[in-house]
């Protein structure tokens, strides 16, 4: 193994410039929303970072940036990525912590003066947010073959604007075909964006596998009716329906141990305080690691839906939002993550990302893994999101052991 | 008993000629919001019918109108009311019936050539809806000396005017002192406004007391966090203890038999489908017709919110918006309401008033009884409100019946 060193100075202080571009001093955060002059503000940082280190930049057709640390011969890269656009307000680590390390990953290589056994390749992937393009982790969707580029390009955006033009006018439309740098392995260290690390007071989060989605609308109609004069057993109530499921389901999720079960909008109709509600309408997020249990958990909605619809005299129409099945993620990356937190006397724990990531869709063409460092509170996509510099340089370091393992193994 | 005829065409004409007045055809029934030109006008078609009757008018300092039937003696009237303002698109039923159905009695003693034992008023009260100005049933509040007059006309409106200066400008500022008519029994016929003589089948309701009404705002104050990251366990879920008290109070309101208990209004935030709400705020209506279960079902609302709070780690607020105890209606009145529908071989049973009403003010002076007629599908408030025209006869003529025993008996 090469005698690598991470300049945590130099990564915190990308970490920090990066996080300058798009700040809103007036609520707090920054705001590089996909494709904006903001975000190409940022686009532009990160690929002038990339030359000062001489790297290979190149950019694909859905603005996928991929910056290549070049050696001798054609095997496929270790890649690295993340991604830089980023939430309204958000806060400065969500995805660029993950791109800057691997920056960082790659001039530890250079400082050295040490050739790695591979091409190491790191990639910010375009809009993985998609708070104004739908959907979200769409640039790697793209480059895992998941979405046609063309239709890609075709989304248009909240703010009616047409990506690929947005794409253009900011000077990002490359010529790469999308998928054409297929990575040997795929590395991404994020924050947690959860409490899970801070509660058990651990460093480094070894991301095994990652939650399947499913999202429903649920719309509930019953009777608006006088709440004074309309006895109990007369009431077609939407909102006592509604308010069943969020109880009901919160019931489910501590009885499952992994199913999450998430009531986040709801809205009755009339919303009078003396008539009884004739809507409710209601989301409903579900998570767990394992398809069987996420479909167990949908069922279980389902038939506790058709059971209080049966009883009040309701009826309820759900429409799917959202499905995305469990990533499982290479179990062999994740020892060998596992074993550099160990070695370094990082405490540690095996666990399953709440939230989607990039990794998520390159784990369909290349073994992936992910490092999470912990987020205080829990809190991401908010300015007061906060890993400790001393939990950041941790987790690079551990990223650039995992690498140099890598591909010492693979020299 | 003298032979009294009601002139029930004519009842039904002028249901419907009061009913055109402040029509909206765009939207469906009529708009008759106290102190409106259109309820001036709604007024002037009642004081016109009034004169028509050769009635004693007289209009007290907040606008009630009295139309008195002038027997000689000095002994208290007999007193029938309601109120002819309306809430936004409303049916012709609420509030006028009462009236006009009074006027119906007195034209019978007119049309028989027949004196009552004691003369015969009939009562509009003024902004019973309380749309416009609050309190509701605001006329017959001060009447009945629950509110001073000053203050009620200092009311300033939802449209920023004062009470006392509209009432001035539509001509209905009149020099009565009110309470001076003090009634030595008030009868008021009114729909039934909710579903129970409908479901039963049943003609007439006799009303023979009025829940007592707690209206609370309460608001829950959590944690919003990610909905894929945070485990069941750490999180602070206003949303759901919002829900499981909504859920909880219909649970407790099947048990109690007579406490009704609605939750009409609520509200997340940030609803948003993947954010764990931080805030969840609702509304809480409890009625119970007797004041000791109806503080049962206060304090098992406050014991649920303390326990939730305490076991999901949140802040409840509340705050109580409105409290009414019970009313009392007047047995003797009720049994002779009663005797007359059984006489009629009209169907009918004992009944609380769900919603409130006049009589539940003029109850603090005088014995008051009301008699139901019952409302199609329970829906009033609503250009739907519907009852058949011959159960509106059916009822007046329970009406006049009883006030025919009630003055026969004093005579």
């Amino acid at each position: 193994m090469p005698a690598l060193h991470l300049n945590g100075p130099k990564l915190l202080e990308q970490i920090h410039t990066l996080g300058q571009i798009g700040a809103d001093p007036a609520n707090g955060g920054r705001t590089r929303i996909a494709l904006t002059d903001a975000e190409k503000a940022g686009r532009d940082q990160l690929v002038a970072w990339m030359h000062e280190l001489e790297l290979q930049v190149q950019v694909d057709r859905i603005g996928n940036i991929f910056g290549t640390l070049r050696v001798p011969g054609d095997a496929a890269p270790l890649m690295m990525g993340s991604h830089i656009d980023s939430v309204t307000n958000a806060g400065a680590l969500d995805g660029c912590y993950g791109v800057l390390a691997g920056l960082a990953v790659q001039r530890a290589y250079r400082e050295a003066g040490v050739l790695p056994a591979r091409s190491i390749c790191v990639a910010a992937f375009t809009n993985e947010e998609g708070v104004r393009y739908q959907p979200d982790m769409m640039g790697s969707l793209v480059h895992a073959g998941g979405l046609d580029v063309q239709q890609a390009l075709d989304t248009l955006g909240t703010d009616g604007t047409r990506l690929g033009d947005e794409l253009r006018r900011i000077g990002y439309a490359g010529e790469l075909e999308p998928g054409a740098i297929v990575p040997h392995e795929y590395l991404e260290l994020h924050i947690e964006q959860g409490p899970i690390l801070e509660a058990e007071s651990l460093q480094i989060g070894v991301v095994e596998n990652l939650q399947g989605i499913s999202w429903q609308q649920v719309t509930v109609k019953g009777n608006a009716n006088h709440a004074g004069t309309t006895p109990t057993r007369l009431r077609h109530d939407a909102g006592y329906v509604a308010s069943t499921v969020v109880s009901e389901l919160r019931r489910f999720a501590k009885t499952s141990g992994t199913t999450l079960a998430t009531v986040g909008c709801m809205h009755f109709e009339p919303n009078v305080i003396n008539v009884i509600p004739r809507r409710a309408s209601f989301t409903v997020d579900l998570r767990d690691p394992s398809e069987h249990k996420l479909q167990q958990a949908e069922a279980h909605l389902a038939q506790l839906l058709r059971q209080l619809a049966e009883e009040e005299g309701v009826s309820v129409d759900t429409e799917q939002l959202v499905r995305f099945e469990p990533v499982q993620f290479d179990a062999a990356l994740a020892d060998q993550i596992q074993a550099c937190a160990d070695r370094r006397g990082l405490s540690y724990r095996r666990m399953t990302s709440g939230a989607g990531h990039d990794a998520q869709m390159i784990a369909r063409i290349a073994p992936a893994a992910m490092i999470f460092v912990p987020s205080r509170g829990g809190i991401s996509h908010n300015p007061r999101e906060h890993t400790d510099d001393g939990q950041l340089l941790e987790g690079a370091q551990v990223l650039l052991e995992v690498v140099a393992r890598r591909l010492d193994k693979h020299r």
